[in-house]
């Protein structure tokens, strides 16, 4: 059996270009699949395109229900099959993100939220999950040099990035073996390293 | 508020005569709402698509959590306006459909049904619920007659139809309040008599 790392955190944490990065490491040594949902997959496609779409009028029970629905058949048809060939699998957000969005910052409550999502998961709870944890003015900073077009973010905009960061502290709290906290507030290669260290940390105690 | 009744059974339970039944003598005195699921909803008849598309590999775990999905999309667009305006709403099969399918019959279990479909419909649960109890060996019987074109059942086939049942009187038995049971092995119109009774019983109780 491989390993299932996930990884996690606010916009503007910079988890693509870390995903990349510890791909790039750990490919000297293993055979790994990157990947996020709907994953390619035409169900889970579907479903996302349903999400997706702005003349549906969804309200998030309904939403949750469907990110639910997309994760499990993702996990079914992408994640398993690389992890019974033994890969590691790196996945850009998975549950946490449910949690601290929809559960956290929407209001809707983390057990509701864990419920749905336990059933769509089953056993198979990611092994390790990467949490880059960003002060909320930090994230809210790069968001805005990112996006020229809308470079004043409106108070409910603030409020809601500073919910998801309490939400996925409240979370790692809450999980400490699994979730592994990585300070995304210092320069990139840093968080790199330190990414990179606690995976690797991780497979030695698999002892893999 | 209206009041809101759902309607199960097997297949051969005759659950739409007896829809069409009630539907005509409550509408002397009251305004109805007749409906079932997807329930015309452009995104509810999306995710319905979804489950009949046959290109489409899902297992049961997705199949119900996009079934609830549909649910609550049919639930807040089309059951809760009408209930808003005091309609009674008549529902060919709702929540007891999923638990008696899906949870007893193909083995997924009453609880993680229970819970992602507590999920979908929150506080609305059907206010009464007439199940139409059949001997499978009848329902069988009347599902042969008008199935000319495969009149020899397998056995996967009466096993799946007998754990549809004994689901459902598992239901009736643990929601006996909210489920009342009427014996559907008698002619259609004693079952239309006993179902109208039941119906006008729990009427004249919520005193309307």
């Amino acid at each position: 059996m491989g390993i299932f790392i996930t990884f996690e955190g606010p916009e503007g944490s910079g988890k693509s270009t870390i995903i990349q990065g510890v791909n790039d490491y750990l490919l000297k040594h293993h055979e790994t699949l990157v990947t996020r949902e709907p994953g390619g997959i035409p169900l889970s496609e579907s479903i996302r395109d349903l999400l997706l779409e702005e003349t549906y009028h969804m309200d998030g029970h309904t939403e949750a229900l469907l990110f639910a629905a997309s994760r499990r058949v993702h996990l079914v048809e992408k994640i398993l099959p690389a992890l019974n060939h033994g890969k590691i699998v790196l996945c850009d957000r998975f549950i946490d993100s449910s949690l601290a969005y929809q559960g956290y910052a929407r209001g809707l409550g983390f057990d509701p939220i864990f419920q749905i999502n336990k059933f769509a998961i089953d056993t198979h709870m990611p092994d390790l999950t990467i949490y880059l944890k960003l002060d909320p003015k930090i994230g809210l900073l790069r968001k805005k040099d990112n996006d020229v077009e809308h470079n004043r973010l409106d108070n409910e905009e603030i409020d809601f990035h500073e919910r998801v960061v309490m939400g996925y502290n409240k979370l790692s709290e809450q999980y400490p073996e699994r979730i592994k906290t990585i300070d995304a507030n210092q320069d990139i290669d840093a968080v790199l390293h330190d990414t990179i260290d606690a995976i690797t940390q991780f497979i030695k105690s698999r002892g893999e």
